[in-house]
């Protein structure tokens, strides 16, 4: 049984931005030992059902969709199911989760008084 | 010596995002025991010059300003900073500082991982 995370963000033509997210995704297959992929909902590679199913062809069986967003648009609330769903359709064998969206985290309050403490 | 904090975001044509944002800010006004209003570069009010001049007008002798930005892009690069002198040049003898955007927190690491482990 393996777990994977795809790190979903919007995608940027400012390439600086996509890279952040790619960090941010290499950073957390550090710290958790799993595989974890970033994938974008335009403007970059690769797209979120392609990320899904890079994991899922590279043995995962369980794969987890993290957007790194901050507030419930329709990216989130539509775009994003909806390429998971096309996800989903693509290996209906593997276990694809969406997470909640970054913005829902609690600890988002932690990391904003911590900057406005800072310096 | 009062230090109040302004948390900033893009602001949106969505309220609800726009109430996102706030709703944070009196988060953080309630764990910090600060005055932390929410202001926006664009498409909600308060502006920024305005949050800024608020809460200094409410006593405030220090200001934070925090980007509630998950990238670095141009607005977090020139807009916010250019806000931010304009609040200077109106209230001269306040500290008013920008801290770190969000997407800089280590902080966020952690929240990811905890959503892609979570449910």
């Amino acid at each position: 049984m393996m777990k994977a995370v795809v790190l979903v963000a919007h995608g940027s033509r400012r390439e600086a931005s996509n890279e952040e997210v790619r960090s941010m995704a290499r950073q957390m297959a550090e710290r958790s030992g799993r595989p974890v992929v970033a994938a974008f909902l335009e403007l970059a590679e690769p797209s979120i059902p392609d990320g899904i199913v890079q994991v899922i062809d590279a043995g995962a069986d369980e794969v987890v969709v993290v957007p790194h967003f901050l507030s419930a648009g329709r990216h989130v609330s539509e775009d994003i199911p909806a390429e998971v769903e096309r996800a989903r359709a693509l290996r209906p064998d593997a276990r694809i989760r969406l997470a909640d969206y970054l913005g829902r985290s609690e600890r988002l309050l932690d990391a904003l008084l911590e900057l406005a403490d800072a310096g």
